[in-house]
Formats: C-alpha cells, sequence, structure tokens
C-alpha cells in the first residue's frame, strides 16, 4: 500500500534522508559569478585536462562525486547507488563516470530538472530500505551543449536576449539514511507540461508552466503555506521563465513573490557578464544547490528550501519537426528539522 | 537502515510487487518473426500513421501504456508515475508520451538496459510505499535508431554480420502493490562495465561483460542456485553477446547454459529475416517480456524468470571521439510465487 503518499504527487517520508555531504565543480565564468565563494572547485580551463568538453564534463561529474564522498566522511565503497544524468546525448557525461567510479548505477535523464529527479529517487531508494548511502549527481557544460543543441562555438552566432546560458559545472550529493545534515522530507514529482512554445531560444517560457505545476501541486498536496519555507528556488528558469511561474503560481491562489528565487539567476550577474536570460543546464541547480543553497543550510542561514529543478525536454529532431518544448520539474523538500 | 538490501547490489523485497497487466506493440517485421503470436499490437506500417519515425515510435509507446493499463484492469487515473526511456536523444520517445499521457514522469536512459531499469525502480516505488500502480515502459524504432545512431536508411550502407537489427517495438508493464500476476522478487542493479570494445557494429560483445557481471552478482548475492530459474534472459546480446556471457559466467563458477537465451535471438529468424547477430533496442526486451514471457507466465509454463535487460552507452560523439563503448546490465526477478 501507498502509506508515505499523500495528495496525487508527492511523497512524505516515514525517515527523512539526510544529506550527508555536498561538492560543486564550476568552470571559469561561473567562478566569476556572485556565487563564487560557495563552489568548491573553480576551473581555470573548461578543457580540464581532457581532449575534448564531453570528457571535461565527465571528468566534472566523477570529481564532484569524490569530493562529496570524501567530505560526507564516507568511502567511495559505501557508496551504493550513483542516480545521475547529464544534457548530452545517451547521457555521455554520468556513463563514463560511472564505469569509472565503479558504483552500481541508474541513468536519468530529466533535461535540467535531473538534479532533482536524482534527488527524489536517491530519496526514496534510502527511505525505501534498499540504501544507506548514495549519490545524485549531474553535470552540464557551456561548449558542449552549445555545440549539440545549437550551433558549433566557431560559428560566433549572436545569441537571442531571451537565450540562456548553459552553465559549466557539476554538483553531488549524498544521500544517507543517518548522519548529519540537512533532511529530505517530501518529493513532489512533476508532469509533464507543454503549452505549445517552440522557440528553442527561449526554455525558461517553455518550463514555466510545468514548474508552476508542480509548485502548486506540492502545496496543495502536503497543505503546507507557502511561508514554510524560507526559500522557494526552481532551477534554471531565468528571468523572463521566473516572471512566468510567479504570475502561474499566484493565478492558482498560492503567494510566493517575497521567497521565491531561480538558481539561473543566482549563478551569474546577467547585466555584467552579459548571460541574457540567466544560467540554465543540469549543472546549474546543481552546483547552486550543492554549493551554495546546501552549505548556507548547513549554517543555518537557510532552514528549508522547496528545489524545484526545471527541464526543457526538446532535441535537435524534435525541433527539427516543428514541435513544441515540452518542460518538467520536480521539487525537493529539504529542511533543517534535524531528528 | 537499508533491510531490504542483500549482498552488494541487490535488493529483496517486502512486499513482492505485482505486474498486473502488460502490453507490446511491435512493427511488421517483428510481426513475421518467431513470436509473432504473442505480440498484442502489429503495426502494418512503421510510420503508424505519423509524419516521422520518432512519432511513430513515441505514438507506439503510449499506445503500449494505455493497453497495458486497460488489461490490468485498472485506470489510464490509477497510474501513479511512469518510468520510462527509449534511444532516442533526449527521450522524445517517452517525453512526448508522458506528455500525452499526463502522468508524472521519471525519464531514464540506460540505453537497452532501460526496461529492467524501469521495471526495477518501478518495483522499489511500489515496495516502498510510494504507490499502488505504475507503468514500466520502453521502446526503439529501427528507422529511428538507424539514422540517430549509424546512416540514413536511403543510403542504402551494407550491414556488418556482427550488427544486430534494432527491434520497432515497445512494452508497457503494470507495476502494482496487490492483484493477480507474476512478482518482482529481486532486482540487481548494474554496473557500468567497459573492456575496451571500440566497434559499434559489435554491441553484443561490448555489453556481454556487463550482463555477466550482474547475472554472477545476482547469484552471489542471494546465493539462489541457477536452477531455481525456468529461463534466464538478457536483453539483447544477440548471438555473438550470449557465446560470451556464457563463457564469462562460466568462469566464475556458474553454470546457465541450460536455462539461459537472449530475446534478440528469440523476436527474429536471424537466417530466414537476415537480421545478423539479432534483434537490439531498447524495445526488444520489452516487447519480448512484455508479449511472450508474461503471456507465458501467465499461463504456468515459465514459473521463475531472471530477465537482464542489456545496454551499450555509446553515443555518436562518443565514438567519433574514439571511445571504447561502456555497457550495462539490470537484472530483475519475477516469479509466480503468488501470494
Amino acid at each position: 500500500m501507498a502509506v508515505k503518499k499523500i495528495g496525487t504527487q508527492t511523497v512524505k517520508f516515514d525517515s527523512p534522508p539526510v544529506i550527508t555531504g555536498t561538492s560543486s565543480i564550476v568552470g571559469p565564468k561561473e567562478g566569476e559569478g556572485p556565487l563564487s565563494s560557495y563552489f568548491d572547485v573553480i576551473l581555470k580551463d573548461d578543457l580540464f585536462g581532457e581532449k575534448s568538453w564531453e570528457l571535461a564534463e565527465s571528468k566534472m561529474l566523477r570529481e564532484a562525486v569524490k569530493s562529496a564522498v570524501e567530505k560526507s566522511g564516507k568511502k567511495l565503497s559505501d557508496i551504493e547507488y550513483m542516480f545521475s544524468g547529464d544534457l548530452l546525448n545517451q547521457l555521455m557525461s554520468a556513463s563514463f563516470a560511472a564505469r569509472d567510479l565503479g558504483i552500481p548505477f541508474y541513468g536519468l535523464y530529466g533535461a535540467c530538472s535531473t538534479m532533482t529527479e536524482s534527488l527524489s529517487l536517491g530519496a526514496m531508494t534510502v527511505d525505501g530500505g534498499y540504501a544507506d548511502n548514495l549519490v545524485a549527481v549531474t553535470s552540464s557544460h557551456f561548449s558542449s551543449a552549445e555545440r549539440q543543441f545549437r550551433f558549433p562555438l566557431e560559428h560566433g552566432n549572436q545569441r537571442k536576449l531571451t537565450a540562456q546560458w548553459t552553465v559549466t559545472g557539476a554538483g553531488a550529493a549524498i544521500v544517507s539514511s543517518s548522519g548529519y545534515g540537512p533532511r529530505i522530507d517530501y518529493v513532489t514529482t512533476g508532469k509533464v507540461v507543454d503549452l505549445g512554445i517552440k522557440d528553442a531560444n527561449n526554455m525558461g517560457a517553455a518550463m514555466a508552466p510545468a514548474a508552476a505545476d508542480t509548485i502548486v501541486k506540492h502545496f496543495e498536496d502536503t497543505g503546507l503555506p507557502t511561508s514554510y519555507y524560507d526559500l522557494i528556488i526552481t532551477g534554471d528558469l531565468g528571468k523572463i521563465g521566473k516572471e512566468i511561474a510567479e504570475e502561474l503560481v499566484l493565478d492558482k491562489g498560492y503567494d510566493i513573490l517575497k521567497n521565491y528565487n531561480d538558481c539561473g539567476l543566482l549563478i551569474f550577474d546577467n547585466k555584467a557578464q552579459d548571460t541574457h536570460a540567466g544560467g540554465s543546464g543540469c549543472g546549474c541547480s546543481a552546483s547552486v544547490f550543492c554549493g551554495y543553497i546546501y552549505k548556507e543550510m548547513m549554517k543555518n542561514n537557510i532552514n528549508s528550501v522547496l528545489l524545484i529543478s526545471t527541464g526543457a525536454l526538446l532535441s535537435v529532431t524534435s525541433t527539427q519537426q516543428k514541435q513544441s518544448i515540452p518542460g518538467i520539474a520536480h521539487a525537493v523538500s529539504i529542511t533543517n528539522n534535524r531528528c
């Protein structure tokens, strides 16, 4: 029996899993942004000593796992599952890292929603009694994403003002059955929502309806007031998507104006860094959560967070076939209610 | 505490989830093969009334879900999660189907191992108390896979004898907390294994070490004799991979020669249908399990199965960058031990 299910899309954990350690690695541009001091490693060169951006991205993901394991006081052999994905076709970054790490591996694809997809399934796996320690980890890389989804960088293509800047970054979180750290109390699993946006240069607008849908569902299912959270934060809606999401959530009777922000708006100084509508990519919410949010939670400056990573489920093929862009968002409720 | 974990990579369920219904849809070529009578729908045209192969594949996946829901005696609104993936970049098939179906969605990528990845996570979600009914579903399509991974079909490229034939097919299984049907007793989660094969036309050889690793781990973890199973069946190793896997498993002291087969060898008559080393693709083990195996289990002709879907985690990019092909395999133990 689904005794831990509340409402239609939310799970409330019996034994809320603990995030016992995190680690983040970002590229040079992210290291020059406002959250600079929160990242564990800032690369000087986005090739990271590898021969291709894809291999560099995989190395970032792998090193983030190793560092998070160490920071949580565990050994690599303690980690029972790796829940991971990235933006690359066939998850080249995550798959290759899982090979090198030798951890039993579940590959996930939720586009930029993958960080909360991995945290959701990771938390269900720990609370379900299937593991004591596992890692949830994702990555993205500006250069590997640009050439896969858009244009060769050498093309020097002008970017639309609605476009976002894919974060070069990886974030890993160790999810454990016991230990010290913030806990995952609830997860709300998202549906795919598609209001017909076809502009691949305006993904914030494509993802906003899915984000709003999951946020509203979370409050409906839990009955919590929106003021329960110190911070409600979406993954990478950017400036345009954030405004749409606020409005859509307000339309349903939930006011999140005071405590809502977006990882894609925090990671860059959009004006100074010329990142247009904001940061995006799996690595955006991953590095912002594993860097900034987790560290502020450990200092008790933030005590309750609803993290909603947001994904645009487009592909080059679907765009060429003139299909609209489906969006998805998964929410994870993380608090300092330490038992 | 990980009370349901046995050994290093296996979970034993407290309340083994029930597979209450399945459905399978295949293309014209699969419908001419030896398992023809087991499939629920055989398409006359692999475009399935759509404008592209990718949209046809997504429709197959979607229709397989609807049919499985109906056959299990449920309504679509009873289905709490959809665990699904496919071979297309960014999971175009699964994502678009999830949008149309409106079921909370976890996108998975394990290449051709995705059917047992979805059954594993689905079973953990039901046994964990998070859902009473969910669907595990995958698809593949010969034409969409060929043009994505290999050559345009119009090119008329000659196929190597070691090459496999991607199955046009989808299979959906409803996993429930109660009801009538075979039960999922154990899952063994695979590691990524890579012995250095670089030939994208010999994926059986690339995947065989991962399959062998997971099979051996399953018997080590559970302590079961190999004779426990009426059928041990890999996903799509084909002729070459199957022989390698048999040998690798035997090397570790487990004899599976009498009860081992491969879905990729069952679905086609390789000689008559000119499919070289055998069938492959997510849809191979999905349609063979949801068609042939499930129906034979319901008739009590097969009473215990270890299903090990097998994935080759290559991409066009990783091949162009001269990387080897990592493999992965997840095992699901399904029996007629009805409570």
